[in-house]
């Protein structure tokens, strides 16, 4: 029973993707099921690692999307237009949609959603967070008997392999981008991933997965590493902590009409190093999710490249395959591997949630000073885990506070308090800890 | 649409599905669709620390199997039979099983697996692996795409608090087994986990979904814990190592007729501490898959518990549930999540494999020993990364090598002569490295 596969795209993951449905020998048996029918791309000249079918290459994606012979199409040609209105196309010809475009996704995926939940199709996503970790599945398929009190994901590769070499050579951010950018680690244009936007459209899909609702990606408070400070990194690790980009969905609660109140944020932290995602470095990925009651799991693995992303984007194909063969028409839909919305989400501001900070603030080299801001933290009912002077330069000290868990209105309060002291000149830094 | 559940069993994961089942809200809305039908135990004066819809408790489990209102039937007694026949009779009435007993399918997963493929249900045992960990699922539904290379999981979470333990305080095995036993992180009879029965039965299982065939579980190399020296584990440490039970399944090649070779075994082996499975402490468990073309892919969490199997548990009933509501009558199978077997797995004999090894042996404290050694190893064409001499008592001294990696037979007659040198007293032991 061959089921016909059409590309939108070969790039990095689309000719990833073709080269495991044109291999299929020691795969899963249902992968020589798949036949790779047309393939779309801009430049048809442009020579591939992958040998395709004769007469599969096309320049106009809608001969893709428009083959009778295409049962499934992938989108992985990136961006937000043409791919939006390819991947609805393809809905409403009735068929099922795998994409790897997380930024498509993050935006119009409600309406992409009611557009498939209507016509009765799934659209599949394994490969849009995470690379070839699986995690969309195991959210939709594995983890539904649970209250998720928190998903936590260090999910760009990026900023990841950038902070690892920050923290193990005291190499400076710029230096380390643009040693990124050669190794092909990071992008010509950078800003996506250093800035926070493509964490923040990661953690927008997987809090919609585990809460059932739609994120307001517009809302998601999103800080980057491109202003973090190689002192802070380092002072963080004499401290016991390691910096990572952390991007966090935690339920805050209820609403009155049993809405769920989240906070989804993406910010440079501290995490204190015994903490599982601690150890993930490099352009590795890994998602922490806790719930009642299986307490805590974590995915890892290679947050992208060709063979991983390909790999995620097979498993769905070989999903909509697999729920095809025992689906009668009309059927409707598998309410797990659709993932409908089943709950209101809304997110809460800042200033109602709770955590620890470090703050790194720059004074006068004068006795009395941790003494006052000290007193400025109490003052505000901040308590404090520890506060230690480093040396500074030029009559100059820098004094990093760690304190305990306090409501973020009230932590703000007091560094309010402090920026007025005499003897404080700046408060250079301030990042969330775990 | 509500689904009719019977549990058989209500101990530590019974009770722990039907307190998810009884209090829906917050978790995923299916579950607000199955209902809780019937539930066996032996002892029905015993208090429960959840509570059941009323005259639901039965001392026989056939009034749970046989209950026309039950559509899928859950086995968490444990045990081999009556479980076995109890799942049987379940799939012959043509209901779907959900089992969190990995010593029923370890040994009779190939005659339930027929049985259920011939009547067209599903058999899911997410739980009976990993805990609360998703690793069946992902296995089955998102790696299809790969050639798997090889499965290495700590799959064992007694043991793995065991060794933890020894390697944070130094502390003796049988010291150590006490003091689990006392805090009910190991049974009474502590047999099937530090022999390594139970690691086997699980990676039997793995194995068995990872590379598409049933495994001779008689067949896996076992050994355990249970004569695991402190001395190895310090040794180790000093070296750069953590000692684990390690369950592993390789795939070693393919036979002249497709067949596939796998080397799968359960050893107290020593990881490097960069690892990803070195830091995998106290009870919980990983399991690292590693494939083509996804790399390597680690799936971490609680591996074992009443809330983490629970939700296991749940997990495979919604899954049932939600295929439920698409398969047309007379739909067959998903193959994907049926796991149908596709390929003939056979085992290989340890002495055509190759790897590391840790080898103390205890000698005289005599100058030119450790050449001996060395000329002995030497000759058999093992080479060596360190060999280095401990302190010993009274005239004794221990010397440890690691070797490179070496073919298992040519490393074992390096050892017959070393054992029948004068100076050799005893190859007081020898574990696998990676
Ligand atoms: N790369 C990764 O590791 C990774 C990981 C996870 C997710 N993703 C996502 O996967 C998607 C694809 O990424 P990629 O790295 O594979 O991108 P890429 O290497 O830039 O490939 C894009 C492909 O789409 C084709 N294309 C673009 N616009 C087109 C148009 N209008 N008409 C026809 N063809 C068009 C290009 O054709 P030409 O070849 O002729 O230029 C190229 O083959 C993106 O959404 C990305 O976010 C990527
Ligand atoms: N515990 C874990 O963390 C864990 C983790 C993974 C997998 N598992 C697997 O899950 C299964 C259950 O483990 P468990 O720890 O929940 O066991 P358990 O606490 O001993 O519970 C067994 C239950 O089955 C009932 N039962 C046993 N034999 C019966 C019979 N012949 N007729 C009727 N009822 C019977 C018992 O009734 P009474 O209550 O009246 O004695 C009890 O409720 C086992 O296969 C185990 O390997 C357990």
């Amino acid at each position: 029973m061959t089921i016909g596969v059409g590309l939108l795209g070969l790039g990095t993951v689309g000719a990833g993707v073709a080269s495991i449905l044109t291999n299929p020998q020691g795969r899963h048996p249902m992968v020589a099921d798949l036949a790779l029918r047309r393939v779309a791309v801009r430049d048809p000249q442009r020579s591939r690692p992958v040998s395709l079918p004769p007469g599969s290459l096309v320049t106009d994606p809608l001969l893709v999307v428009d083959d009778p012979a295409v049962e499934i199409v992938v989108e992985v040609m990136g961006g937000l237009e043409p791919a939006r209105t390819l991947i609805l196309r393809a809905i409403s010809a009735g068929k099922s949609v795998v994409t790897a475009n997380k930024a498509v996704i993050a935006r119009h995926g409600e309406e992409i959603a009611a557009a498939a939940a209507e016509r009765g199709v799934y659209v599949l996503i394994e490969a849009a967070v995470g690379g070839g970790i699986p995690i969309i599945e195991p959210l939709k398929q594995s983890l539904g008997g649970n209250r998720i009190r928190r998903v936590s994901g260090i999910i760009n590769g990026t900023t990841n392999y950038i902070l690892s070499r920050m923290a193990d050579d005291g190499a400076g951010y710029g230096e380390v981008l643009a040693e990124a950018q050669a190794l092909g680690y990071a992008e010509a244009d950078p800003a996506a991933d250093v800035e926070g936007g493509d964490a923040a459209d990661k953690i927008a899909i997987l809090a919609g997965l585990a809460y059932g609702g739609t994120i307001s990606r517009a809302s998601i408070a999103t800080e980057g590493i491109d202003r973090l400070d190689a002192r802070d990194v380092a002072y963080a690790a004499k401290l016991g902590f390691v910096v990572k980009l952390l991007a966090v969905a935690e339920h805050m609660g209820d609403d009155a009409e049993g809405g769920a109140l989240l906070d989804v944020r993406v910010n440079p932290t501290l995490l204190p190093k015994p903490h599982p995602l601690a150890g993930v470095n490099g352009v590795n990925n890994a998602i922490l999710v806790e719930g009642d009651p299986v307490g805590q799991v974590m995915f890892y693995g290679p947050g992208a490249g060709a063979g991983p992303t390909a790999s995620a984007v097979v498993a769905d194909i070989l999903n909509i395959a697999g729920i095809h063969r025992v689906s009668g028409p009309q059927a409707g839909l598998d309410p797990l591997l659709a993932a409908s919305r089943w709950r209101r989400c809304s997110l809460v501001g800042s200033a109602h949630t709770s955590h620890r900070n470090y703050v790194r603030l720059r004074t006068l080299d004068e006795a009395g000073v941790i003494g006052k801001i000290g007193t400025c933290f109490g003052d505000a009912g901040v308590s404090i885990q520890s506060i230690v002077q480093f040396a500074g330069h030029a009559g100059a000290a820098e004094i990093v506070t760690i304190t305990h868990e306090v409501l973020e209105a009230r932590f703000r309060a007091a560094l309010d308090a402090i920026e007025a002291l005499p003897e404080v000149q700046a408060v250079a830094a301030c990042l969330r800890t775990l």
